[in-house]
């Protein structure tokens, strides 16, 4: 159980309410694992798991945090959002390293057509993510 | 947070372990709600719900839960399974009454394609449960 807020957790809620790339980067560590809803393989290293959760934080509309739950250096946040017309539920399952840092960002999305949205939206999202940007 | 461990998380550990049906009643609340990882509105009562979760535990084959997350009366339980060929993750977010009884039960998984085969296998399952083993 977490007996403190790590800083990991704290620079993500600064970030998802500044959208500010500089605090996103301060939460993770070198070596993040990002688990995206839609594909198994996970993306590796901080460049790649910016690229991606920038891209959800602006995909998401009406984004709203609700239940917390708490593990072993892990949280769990439950969310809704809207994606174009559709209404989704996720959960977002982040484990922290030692250092209190995000070494490990899960997601899953709930219904199908909500996870069939966000795939095409985030599709175009990235495509227009100005590579140049994120940190290599 | 929870101090005590609800009878309701207890009664679903024994019925995953066991199958037993009259486990798996003795667990859920009159008025539970089931959250399908696929659609977007719930199942009501517990005998739909009954019906999905017995099919889902049928369908899931090496199915092992992992970490755990502690709420405010809920639970996150992550698992991992297969479905077919395929490979899926999941939590199963697990609300409870009053009375420690499952009165909200919500599934996700990822990645897609998981999700999709879910769904088939699913559909295959339910169209075969045995209506008449279900309490109404």
């Amino acid at each position: 159980m977490m007996t403190e807020q790590p800083i990991g957790l704290a620079k993500w809620h600064e970030f998802v309410n500044t959208q500010n790339l500089h605090v996103l980067a301060d939460a993770l560590a070198d070596d993040v694992l990002f688990r995206s809803p839609a594909i198994w393989k996970p993306k590796a290293g901080k460049a790649m798991t910016m690229l991606y959760l920038r891209s959800a934080v602006r995909v998401f509309e009406d984004f709203t945090y609700h239940r917390q739950f708490f593990g072993d250096n892990a949280v769990v946040l439950e969310f809704s959002a809207r994606v174009g017309q559709l209404s989704v539920k996720g959960v977002d399952i982040i484990q922290f390293n030692a250092e209190g840092l995000i070494a490990d960002f899960e997601v899953m999305v709930r219904p199908a057509n909500g996870l069939q949205a966000l795939v095409s939206a985030m599709a175009q999202q990235l495509a227009s993510a100005d590579a140049s940007n994120i940190e290599r």
